[in-house]
């Protein structure tokens, strides 16, 4: 990823206007500040900046999958309608966008991929010695909903990194689903959520299992609602608390409601697609069993909006440090030829050290300068300034303070270093 | 990217059998090799090491694109049907998909993206001031074509990197049109095809230019017919030649008829989508123009076929250096255990150096080895067995080559250093 922009550069613009249909805080900052642009409802275009923080979440999510001997692959949207007929999904999923194509033919546009993974992994898998495995995708989903809504959150075309998981027993199917776990744990926790506030959260585990997990944020813009269990930091969604009053890990009936942001699910699938697609493999007795499957999903841009609904004040986005589009926010204020070396030369002091810096070069006044960096969002606001070079410092201001503080200009790089690599 | 891959934790497996519907080398060596699957005609998925291929061919691309300006956003698959109606483009495109949605509604599956990016520039686009400009994306195209063919050379669904450029004049367009010769170009050498064989070729410019162009490589197994000029390296298309008998570029009437195949194409649109969207800039003057364009392809998944259908033997296929999923394919020899902890030794210390090493630790006969070695294509083959610790030395082969040479051991490291290097 190239490290430095200057804002003279890039096309986008922010804009004070609020959207109006904008239904949301992801919906109206990311477009506001540029990242996104609403083709129509639930279905957006990622601009240079959002585009950079996507794919910053998108190579935290594939280093974690890889963590867990996920073989990354990229399958196709269409699908031959027989796949679906085979599971039945051809006419049970409502949500799948059917298509007519040449000479009569249908084809389905993936809203997911069971039908798609199971045979595919069939061409090469045939024995015990093959499994376990996992594979994952980080690819375009589309869902004929008929109402989208909250911005990039459920949209009709939207990311997924989606992984499968094949194994021979169940046994080894809760194995690996306990390493999914952690490695889904350090995906939010690296994009920036507090581990505190990430749930994990039981739902119902459909036809083959007592449970399915979701990830999920508590945060009051939350459209769900979770029951959170004080004593293991575990959760039961509204479904689950119908049924019980009580918390599945430890029995503790003291559940707290709570707001919660879905961001993630992994779910026992066993046969259910395996079966219909007849995929087995030979054991070592020589029988053939069926393989057992798992799945895991991430909504890659869900994942994004998520982070802004939780990270967000009235002035604008506040971008977790691993995934804002650039690290420094550096202002010039225009008309002082000395500030603008010196600004210059201190966006080229910071690009030696490897440090992606937005630089707003503009002949802007101060002021929409200043509102631009905090509706954008990113970490760490420098400005050079006439009035700072009279101390010789630069406006030290971390984005969700009020106040900047003054730094010596010959301390800066040093400082921003050391504030990059901090966890 | 992950350096290192063992063959023994890799899903996927080779096959000799030749798939039935195999029409070209690339339907057939990158299914035999593992690197794709066919799910339906003209409709492939990527597999681990297809995917590798894939991702270096899109970064050679995106640092071209960059290089020039280009700005990198991610444009959505769905669009509304209004777009095209306003191009005439929803009945006059006879390969667009036409995807019927909840609610009566009707959106257009994306064939090429001229009616949603252009809308969008538009958004933040408004003076002399922001333009020039361009931007482009690497995205998955759909088209409804009656019949697929050649493997991932002509699909239905298909990657492409498309860029749009937006200009003031006719004259700034054709300034960004020669930039963009010169990263095309640029970006075929680096992919692996020679220079010499690369045809900027003259083809149709439609209603709005003379001419537009085609990159064409030349070669025996190319479905396309070109014109060359012995003179300039350019060459004319079937339809050209049709209607003029010389080189365009210098009068030449001495043509040769060679067989190409298309691996991208450049086109000044000036004013064909800009006016139906009403897409028009204030120029310095006042008054307001209509915004002047051009659009610049490259199917990347094409691209990784052409590769193959150019670089392959009867063994299978030969990967250039900067698009080969890993640069060594180090096979051990099994059944000689100071074998094995040198193979392994090995692999560690071209690890340290950075080296890309494809590892072929399986328990299985050396012959199968070798095979699989030639028909998977990495540029360098190691073979490690107690034939050659007989001579502290390693095999060395390079792939086109029928025989390999022995080197010592001890130089093995500093020796595939110096030619990953190379040039």
């Amino acid at each position: 990823m190239i490290k430095l922009m200057r804002y003279s550069q890039l096309y986008t613009k922010t804009t004070k206007n609020v959207p109006a249909d904008a239904d949301s805080a992801n919906a109206r900052y990311l477009e506001q500040g540029g990242f996104i642009h609403r083709e129509m409802a639930g279905v957006y275009s990622y601009l240079p900046l959002g585009l950079r923080v996507l794919r910053k979440i998108d190579n935290i999510i594939r280093e974690e999958m890889n963590a867990i001997g996920g073989q990354e692959i990229l399958m196709p949207a269409l699908s031959p309608k027989e796949n679906w007929m085979k599971t039945g999904r051809w006419d049970g999923l409502d949500v799948l966008f059917k298509l007519p194509a040449a000479g009569g033919k249908e084809y389905a546009l993936g809203a997911t991929h069971e039908e798609v993974v199971t045979p595919l992994v069939q061409d090469h898998v045939f024995s015990y010695k093959d499994l376990p495995m996992s594979v994952y995708q980080i690819q375009t989903k589309f869902r004929n909903e008929l109402r989208a809504k909250s911005g990039i959150l459920r949209g009709r075309e939207f990311g997924m990194k989606d992984l499968y998981s094949f194994d021979k027993t169940e046994e080894e199917l809760d194995e690996f689903y306990e390493k999914a776990k952690v490695a889904y744990t350090n995906v939010f926790k690296r994009v920036g959520f507090k581990p505190e506030d990430t749930y994990l959260t039981f739902a119902s585990g459909g036809t083959f299992s007592k449970y399915s997990h979701e990830y999920q944020i508590a945060a009051g813009v939350g459209e769900d609602l979770i029951y959170t269990c004080d004593k293991c930091v575990v959760a039961v969604n509204k479904e689950i608390i119908e049924d019980q009053d009580s918390c599945p890990e430890c029995g503790n009936k003291n559940l707290t409601e709570k707001n919660g942001i879905e961001v993630g699910n992994i779910f026992k699938l066993k046969t259910k697609y395996s079966e219909p697609f007849g995929f087995k493999f030979t054991d070592e007795d020589g029988t053939t069993k069926p393989v057992i499957m798992g799945c895991y999903g991430i909504g890659n841009t869900r994942l994004m909006g998520s982070l802004v609904e939780v990270f967000h004040d009235e002035r604008g986005i506040i971008w977790p440090k691993n995934v804002s589009p650039y690290f420094v926010h550096l202002i010039v204020v225009k008309g002082d030829e000395n500030a603008e070396k010196e600004a210059e030369k201190l966006y080229k002091d910071l690009e030696k050290e490897g440090i992606e810096v937005f630089f707003d070069d503009r002949d802007e006044r101060p002021g929409a300068k200043f509102a631009d960096a905090d509706l954008m969002g990113m970490p760490l606001r420098l400005v050079v300034s006439k009035r700072t070079l009279e101390s010789d410092s630069v406006e030290w201001k971390l984005r969700p303070e009020a106040e900047g503080e003054n730094v010596p200009l010959k301390d800066v790089v040093k400082k921003v270093k050391a504030l990059y690599k901090e966890d």
